[in-house]
């Protein structure tokens, strides 16, 4: 089966490099040149556009960053679906409103093709080996065709249903619970500087107590090591906590404990740590009040 | 050793029951009569007032409910340290501010015992199985003569230094966490049901998702039975993220995430569900939206 990957950022690659061990073919499309060499280097072949990359292909992967994004690459000149076969699928995996990706939905339906919503859970280490989650809805007959290339890139697919937006409705639901709790452990081990604990012991009771979240046990070790390399970027929660405002104030719903961690997010940001590790809260937590935090080894 | 429990609530009780087992010899005390019967029937003595328990005891258990009422049972009339032995140990379990715990530790030493600041983590089930753990500081020399009954009680003790307070701020940097995650938990289970998804496909995605807390697996299934049956109440967490708020406004730290998480359980307190389960956050989510929640079955 013919598959083009469009987007070969931290996640795209490694999805694309999924699918090449699993023996499909594989043409990737990506802005950045270099993304395209390494895909080639794996040996996928490359194209310079969505179209192009589309020619021939049964299935088009999206591993971009938006609804924006995947609108642009589905719709816009060169755009994927005036390439894709009659028929072709469409597996969006962009974190998005649920309102996105049923608009989206309707319109790659208008052009002949499916669209699967089917936003994804892990970071770039299990999209390289293949161990994403996958949330997906819609698609219709599509599902089937899909199956086997998104078993390739993940340990689990859930399938939610032929709604396209449950898997986005789903993933974002995911994403409130976890920009909560990176905000809530940030704000604790900040505070534990101040009251002047062992912030290594404090990493240590808490994963063992019921205060532990998989946030706590994944982030806090970049605080404790000062290392604020972005593995996910603070901007990152800025757009997804933002997504789930818009939803909220869309339903009349109110959502203050992630409005109060948007807000969080969104200082982080403001003040230049919009790029770094999202651990990097913890870092304005501490500016803010004075406090020190350990620094990275030299 | 003889060892007075004061308190025999859910978690004082099931603790003096684990200390019998463990061979010790139990005095214990509570205001309501059936709970000191209860002990009874397990092999233990009861006590009318805090210092009867306490006569002839090396240890006094206090399982109580904060640091006023550790105060009230410690220097109160007829209070424990009127009659506990001279180098006697207090194993003070309270959850409350550093500051408080070291104005009692002062105090007890004055009155020539030890006291120990050792707030612990584990509900009621793990209180009568003895495997609570333990969080703590100070004591001095009176630690070794503790730590017997403490192993009898828990399955995990955390050692946190000379100081009477660490126990208690580490406890607090618990409470924060797991009082956020709560109102996470819930915030996004209402928020969930608003968009129509199914509730426990929700609970089986993000228990295997990086969204998953401690809290989260541990009481969204209330919400998933409709069962509010208090296990954990929400006054506990009015109580808890209260004292995390003064510990911060006194020490000029933000922490905007628990505070936005303490609103939710004040409105919930206020709207008449302070006794319930701290699940019931999701209920008051549901009711503002006017979202349905599953009801427990009759």
């Amino acid at each position: 089966m013919e598959i083009a990957v469009i987007g070969l950022g931290s996640m795209g690659l490694g999805m694309a490099c999924s699918l090449l061990r699993a023996g499909f073919s594989v043409t990737g499309c990506d802005p950045v040149a270099a993304q395209g060499e390494r895909l080639a280097g794996e040996g996928g072949r490359v194209a310079a556009t969505p179209a192009q990359a589309c020619a021939g292909a049964d299935l088009a992967v999206l591993a971009v960053i938006n609804a924006a994004q995947t609108e642009a690459v589905l719709f816009g000149e060169e755009g994927a679906l005036t390439a894709l076969a009659e028929g072709g699928v469409v597996i969006s995996c962009a974190t998005m409103a649920p309102e996105a990706a049923r608009r989206l939905a309707e319109r790659t339906a208008a052009a002949g093709c499916h669209y699967l919503d089917a936003p994804m859970s892990g970071g770039a280490a299990r999209a390289g080996s293949g161990e994403l989650t996958f949330l997906v809805s819609g698609g219709g007959a599509g599902l089937d065709k899909a199956r086997p290339a998104l078993e390739a890139m993940s340990a689990r697919i859930y399938e939610l249903g032929e709604e396209p937006g449950t898997g986005a409705a789903f993933k974002m639901i995911n994403q409130l619970l976890a920009g909560v709790h990176i905000a809530a452990a940030c704000e604790a081990m900040a505070f534990a500087a101040r009251q002047g604990l062992d912030l290594a012991q404090v990493y240590e009771v808490i994963s063992n107590s019921a205060g532990n979240s998989w946030m706590f046990g994944n982030r806090v070790p970049h605080i404790l090591a000062g290392d604020y390399t972005p593995l996910s970027a603070v901007d990152i929660f800025v757009k997804d906590l933002g997504i789930v405002q818009e939803m909220a104030q869309s339903a009349r719903f109110p959502v203050p404990v992630s409005a109060a961690a948007l807000q969080m997010f969104l200082a982080t940001s403001g003040a230049g740590m919009g790029r770094d590790d999202d651990a990097s809260l913890a870092r304005l937590y501490a500016q803010i009040a004075g406090v020190e935090l350990p620094e990275a080894m030299p």
